[in-house]
């Protein structure tokens, strides 16, 4: 009988689940906010996190798991502002395992945090379909991108608790074609409780907005 | 005995493999030229197709195959060029299959083209494991996305013949921070005959080359 229970409950959570609800009760526990980031390689996941932890600095106490096929390019960016960073490296894998982030939860400093960013490895589809346990999915669409995105790859839209659509800074004097309304538009009918937040992580502008999100977020566990 | 071969011939080759065998020998047969364009989404693969089928009217008559996830938008894009052209939806799945452009191939008017360009799901990890049975790979990549994308995702880099560095025009007054040297330098490093245009489907700038690239290779058919 006991066999067949571990049969039955392996099949219905599977590898991957059973490593995330271990982060779950983990970062519940501990009152941890956990956010995993999504997006396309190239949206500016890096600089965004690099902005919002600089920025925060004095609010929130902010780790960040860093998720990339190869190197540390990102990592060695995150640490410049000090906060703590752990690196994996998938070696061609197209996205993050609970398993690893399980791991990298033990090499943070979790009882000196209060928000852990995972920023996964940039694809706008696979990593959308592995839990790691997180609180929540956080993407990230770029302007130069094109607003087309939203239609075209809906499952992370339809996922997420938010959309930041960043390099908006790029949108003035029409230098990229990009339909913001549309965009907007388009991720609210596939989720109507996402939060929107036009930011240039690059100049700063709309960052606030993403600011009193999270650290409400925060405030609210 | 004939169970065993059929069970290794599998292992060897797998399904996908199988289709794309069957996709070499039909296009080697016909003397067509196939290009599987990979990249991140929002790169902009639809308007460089768009574009070269266009100004290439008088010289080269082009089939496309469309790979979304969801959506006909970038299959209506290419259909206002009059250029023949069969969508293919996955449904989620972050890639195309050899089966899919087997059955694709079917739908377009074969004897009446001389190259059939295959714009993959937006993605640039995944599309770049999937042989589809194309005669060679281009891989896309927007200045917007940051020079350290050859390094952070050296598959494709790896595997291409051709890489298109578009949107250049956000170069101009240092709109982008995106060192065209180094994005060079490391792809080339994967692949030393890796060929490297930089473009703007915008404006047409750097298209020549591409151009005399894509009828050399038609050419030397």
């Amino acid at each position: 009988m006991s066999v067949k229970k571990v049969k039955i409950s392996k099949k219905i959570l599977g590898e991957n689940e059973k490593y995330a609800f271990e982060n779950v009760l983990f970062l519940a526990e501990r009152k941890k906010l956990c956010l995993n980031m999504i997006s396309s390689p190239g949206s500016g996941k890096t600089t965004v996190l690099a902005r919002t932890i600089t920025d925060l600095r004095d609010k929130l106490r902010i780790g960040v798991i860093e998720g990339d096929i190869q190197t540390d390019i990102d990592a060695r960016t995150i640490s410049r502002t000090k906060a703590p960073v752990v690196q994996i490296n998938t070696e061609g894998a197209c996205h993050l395992t609970a398993a690893q982030i399980k791991a990298a939860l033990q090499e943070l400093p979790i009882g000196r945090l209060d928000v852990i960013f995972v920023e996964n490895v940039g694809n706008l589809v696979c990593p959308s379909d592995f839990d790691l346990g997180e609180n929540g999915k956080v993407v990230v669409l770029s302007v130069a991108e094109g607003h087309d995105k939203p239609a075209k790859y809906p499952a992370i839209f339809a996922k997420a608790k938010a959309l930041l659509i960043n390099k908006i800074d790029l949108l003035e004097g029409a230098l990229v074609d990009f339909d913001i309304d549309r965009a907007k538009h388009d991720a609210s009918r596939l989720n109507k409780d996402l939060q929107i937040f036009p930011i240039s992580a690059k100049t700063g502008k709309g960052m606030h907005a993403w600011y009193d999100w999270l650290t409400g977020a925060v405030a609210s566990l």
